[in-house]
């Protein structure tokens, strides 16, 4: 016998579907969304369709945005001599929350991974090859994440990048602010002595 | 400078309402809604709304449900002698995944709390009490957490249950499966050597 209403149990599936949504999770999210007001379940289904309908990738550096080309490239204030290659649109926020950068991004959406079948053309990199030629880049930094795929993927971009003789940098890798040396794992410890740099 | 389109930050926004969804999560969900096929996103806002439209609360126990009453008050293989009592609805789930109880529920909707501001009329108290008043209930079970706010509603209702001289019971408290003694807290100790049971 089913102990909730099928309209209910449909909920907690569709829920269930998203990423880092377990079960447990799911079913505690939507009896949230059935207790509360009704607005507020309502406002959230509204704003995922809008979201849907509205959002587009920017044509220049894939960014999800509202309008083409997204706000970073349409603006004025931004260094165009520099890209700044993510692995995802979220990357973006984290990077632009340092309030630091001032150039480009250009979103690959994704890693390469042969084992998820994911190669160069499954990513936007000819995209960023054609920025390339266009305009006066002088630097690209390569963000992806330091991990094996995120590794591949910029010595991937390393190897295809150089032929437009620019400068090509790694975000750097070592210990994170705050972190205590007895916790952190030997591999970041070994790239944080390996990255040190000259204070007197 | 907003780094994403309103719709999207609106997105966000509703996502970080739900308790438990924190900013990162929110636009990590956003995301995944807008890059997968749209029909994932669009079949989530659609059970969304027709979840809020077709739920409504059983007038016998107050479970969420789909038709009323629902269908455990509705159901003839139910054993109607025993009513459990419970905070929250998705709490029904858990103890029906055991198999083990065949008795009712009854979902109170939330603990006694003076910090919060919940007192006996905002649970559905009046509603448990005019159910022992029609047919032969004879346990009712207290099924609240092992929490200060879940021990106090539990010890308020065997106050006013008292005077329908029916069976009262706690559900146990003690070790869970499993648990190494070495890693559990003195306060569940103490109450699973008050709750010891003989075996020979």
């Amino acid at each position: 016998m089913e102990t909730f209403s099928l309209t209910i149990n449909k909920l907690i599936e569709e829920l269930k579907k998203i990423p880092t949504i377990g079960r447990k999770s799911a079913q505690r999210i939507c009896f949230y969304l059935l207790k509360k007001d009704p607005k507020v379940a309502l406002d959230l289904a509204a704003a995922i369709v809008e979201a849907r309908e509205k959002t587009i990738l920017c044509s220049i550096c894939y960014n999800l945005t509202g309008q083409d080309p997204c706000e970073i490239c349409a603006s004025k204030q931004r260094d165009t001599t520099k890209i700044c290659v993510v692995e995802e649109p979220f990357n973006i926020i984290s990077i632009e929350r340092t309030g630091l950068y001032k150039g480009l991004y250009h979103v690959l959406h994704g890693n390469l991974s042969p084992i998820k079948g994911v190669g160069p053309e499954e990513l936007k990199i000819s995209g960023l090859q054609k920025r390339l030629g266009g305009y006066s880049v002088s630097e690209i930094i390569l963000a992806t994440s330091p991990t094996t795929e995120g590794n591949a993927t910029a010595h991937y971009l390393t190897e295809i990048l150089k032929k437009y003789k620019i400068r090509i940098t790694r975000i750097a890798l070592g210990l994170p602010i705050g972190a205590d040396i007895d916790y952190v794992d030997s591999v970041t410890i070994a790239r944080a002595m390996e990255g040190r740099t000259e204070i007197l």
